[in-house]
């Protein structure tokens, strides 16, 4: 039934390699089937303004599309001016969801920017970003526990994220560029490893939706979150 | 247990007055609690480019903060040369919401433009915008079908959102800004007169939740969104 | 012979309500006519960098229109990215305005700005925005002397504008929208309570006056702003 | 009594250079005194949108200071982003000036651009603007009027400005920076040829004036404004 | 006496890897050592407004860096607001250098913007962005050519590009950032695979060359560019 | 064969006209043919952060062009928002070159900013500009060492700048704007009063050149570049 032949609970192959770039503390190319995402992670030593001095550290985010990265080319947002609303959405997603794994005060007064940078995209950008950006982020962490810099670990829980949505009727884990466009409903969920929820973006163009059919949802997405830590465990290892 | 001393399952005082400007086709002033939202609709017989000739109509919204609508001044959007992420998400989640109400077939090519300004803030402005902006529609629909414009109703459903949240680990109804800046986690819930889901957007700050006290909050919102639909009604009317 | 068959020095129903919002230190919604707008004053204990050190206070405005305030939608313009160049006229306007009735000495080096932001507009709106934000200003101001913060009174007289033109070749007081979008000559006259000109900003497009018509205009404009300066002080009261 | 000696009602030296560029259909360099405005006139066959199809001409004008025309440097605006709001006052007003000296139904459906760039300042720089740029407007109509593409002249009388104010309580013509930084009441008066008024800003930084003053200050503005006038039309001889 | 040990005229290593993205009309990643650069073509039918219509082709190009594609993290364009002098510089280089070796009358009247974006940087990334670039654009035009949609083959010569400079007072071939950052004298070469020369950018930062030197590093240049032919040649086959 | 009748080794008539206002530290008109160019040279006593507590100077420029130095009107940088990327290009190019003449250690921590502003463009402004740029900055820094500011002098030689080309297949020198516009091979070069290069900028629109070429057009330049030399020499006697 769907287009690609996955079953309703079927995720797309996932992969995720590490140590993609040189420069960054931490970075992975994450691709849940033609979906690919670079992650870096870059630790600094200051804070936003609006933490200084509370010996907290932050979590941040970036988000970015190459041009051609879609079907048709986009115009790159340095030359629109700005980043678009979907963009500033999205980034601020991401690190929130982020945020979520951390222990601000293990972290220390210093930030952690992550940067995904979609290099080519069919559906669930963001929900790629979020996995990968999490196997970045804990790359750098490593880096500073292993310079003495931390001493308590500061990531309490891997974090990670897929859709899922009501695609011709049904419930499936995983939509792709071809299924997000038609589903009339479809969400984000973001899971901690223990299975704790951090966020859920249900919405509908269109279209409507059940308490009933959300639980079915979060459960796909149950599922789907498990297998995507042991990739990111899998990566780390 | 709230500051404000409700039950955990009571919405604040709820008024819509209308007919608050003498040039758009709709308007209303929401008042929940403190939070004061002008919300006027204007209807356009132009459509985005990326519908023109469709025969499709199309439903948009925008928001904004009167700079001391807050308990600080904040920086005028206008001065600092663009909107902001937290506006640009809000915004986006009015019209989407709104639209999840609309048979645009039934609307036909033109375009009503829904905007909210923030008079006074004190805790779910977004909700309040939504609520009170499909108001503001319903009269600029009104106006259209008076004049014969619009022939079948294009308006399916009412559309209202109430935010919900864990606040001292319990499940509460309509968070102000007291409660809001103190919940670990919280959420908005967009739903229509039936009773149908438009949107849940659930985040976490610093905390996380369970499926069965999203469960909860859905409930709430259901109660909620009841007594917001009958408010609709009464200003209407 | 005027649309609203007022007479040549006439003013329009002028109002003054107080407390309009709980967090500002001074609020009003000043009505002339159909032009509503909201003023409020805030307090800061920053001054701009140009007066830093000095001892001296400062006084500055901020003007803005909502999208529905006029006849047709007009674009927001923190979409827009700026504000266009009547907006900074104007805001320049008011602050100027308002600075003339300040002894900066005796405010002390703090800040006070006061936002005018247009919920109804029909002709008039900068006048308008002065006359009710001096009244937001005084309300600021008040409740710094009442803390002790500041010990001798720095406003030194009321100030109020009004705009007059000439009007099918007629002086006429206190122009509206239509009569406004006809006038060839038309200006705005801001005075202080004693009757003393702070600023005059005569205009014609398409037309020229003499200096009788000039002199003509500010004796209607002395008798408009005594009406006005009364109004504020019923409110004040 | 003035720093520079001059008497009251003693205008600067005024030269008027005309031909300063070979690419503009009209171009003057004016000198006031060590203010020297560079003013070049531009004709286009498009006209702005809200004038499209309606016959009438436009006349509109530009402003900007070479960023070292100032005793320190300026930013220059082009880095800023944007015009400040003092570039787009100066620049409305000149154009608004100009246009009373012209009859745009006998301009035809054309456009003129005046730009008038500081290249030294030392106060009065948008009067110097008005008086030059007239001049290059001037001779850009004799083009259209050599090459028959307008048959009747639509200039209908020379428009020119100066500034006056009180300096040491004394009504003053033409201030120079020395003084215009001093006074506490200056204004801008533009007239015609005719005599008649077209403009009239006063305005006041923490002074007042009153009615008799300002008629003095008309008073010199008219001594002023006839020997610019002159200056004029020797210059286009 | 390179910090990598190569010869005064030894390349890096140099790879292209075809086929990287599958939504793009030509694609590939090029590694010149470790400076890695992700270049795609997009072929549009319109073409930009000042060759509308001449039946002239387009060739242009973008340019952007990750923002951790360095040692420390730079700050991402799109939130700069805008592009910064010298990514302007790059992309507008790139643009002219491939339109060098296009005949834009075969091309026919359709646009390809060549997108280069840089995922790790050492060094040289304009010159590998334009090596790259004309493989991605090779692609494109073989897609057209195929389609029948361009018959004759508007791609004259390959062009391609590579940094010489004098390090430690020797020319040497194919600076690497260690060598960029300390050389006085450096430049970029774009030659065809003819061995005409397309653009040459000799810049000095605190230093001087002479006409032999700058002869010397032609010398080198032609190697450099010949052996990149080679390789683009070896990607393309 | 030049449509000018110059020689192909011939100069357009240059001029530097110094003291042209009265506030800047040094300033010059200089006119190369009908290319006039007016710079001035600005002492700050702040350095751009990256070398603040280095104890070296900075010298940087800008540049710009009048709205109508050119035969159809400019649109204006300043309200287009930004200084597009030619203007970015010419002006880090114009700084860099001074500093190509320049003791850093010297000059001390103070910055000279050049400002480059194209009164009436034919060609070559940008070597114009560092031409007149250099005259500036040499009687900028005259300023500094009569004061005792600087005692030994920071200028190690003047800097000139000369474009030539390829115009209907020969080698010219100083092309003006018809032969620019024609010539597929152009470039500028920019040289030491001793006859050292700094800066080479050869580019080719749908053109190409060979190593035998270049070297004839820098044969011309260094005949070019003595003569404004001298032109220099004897503006600043």
């Amino acid at each position: 039934m769907r287009p690609s032949g996955r079953k309703l609970d079927e995720m797309r192959a996932v992969s995720i390699e590490t140590g993609i770039t040189k420069h960054a503390e931490g970075s992975c190319m994450i691709r849940v089937g033609d979906t690919h995402v670079l992650c870096t992670a870059t630790i600094e030593d200051r804070v936003p303004p609006f933490i200084k001095g509370s010996g907290l550290g932050w979590v941040t985010a970036e988000y970015g599309m190459l041009p051609r990265s879609t079907t048709s080319r986009m115009r790159r947002e340095a030359t629109a001016g700005k980043q678009g609303g979907r963009t500033v959405e999205i980034q601020r997603l991401i690190g929130r969801s982020l945020r979520a794994g951390v222990d601000r005060v293990a972290l220390g007064e210093r930030q952690i920017t992550v940067d995904c940078d979609v290099i080519q995209a069919d559906g669930g950008t963001r929900c790629a970003a979020i996995t990968g950006g999490w196997v970045a982020l804990r790359q750098a962490v490593n880096t500073l526990m292993k310079a003495g810099d931390v001493t308590s670990d500061p990531l309490v829980s891997p974090v990670a994220a897929v859709s899922c949505g009501l695609y011709a009727g049904q419930p499936v884990l995983d939509l792709d560029y071809a299924e997000d466009s038609e589903a009339g409903v479809d969400g984000n969920f973001i899971l901690r490893g223990d299975g704790r929820l951090i966020e859920v973006q249900m919405s509908a163009e269109g279209a409507t939706f059940s308490r009933g059919e959300m639980d079915q949802l979060i459960g796909l997405a149950e599922t789907g979150v498990a297998a995507l830590v042991d990739a990111q465990a899998a990566a780390l290892a």
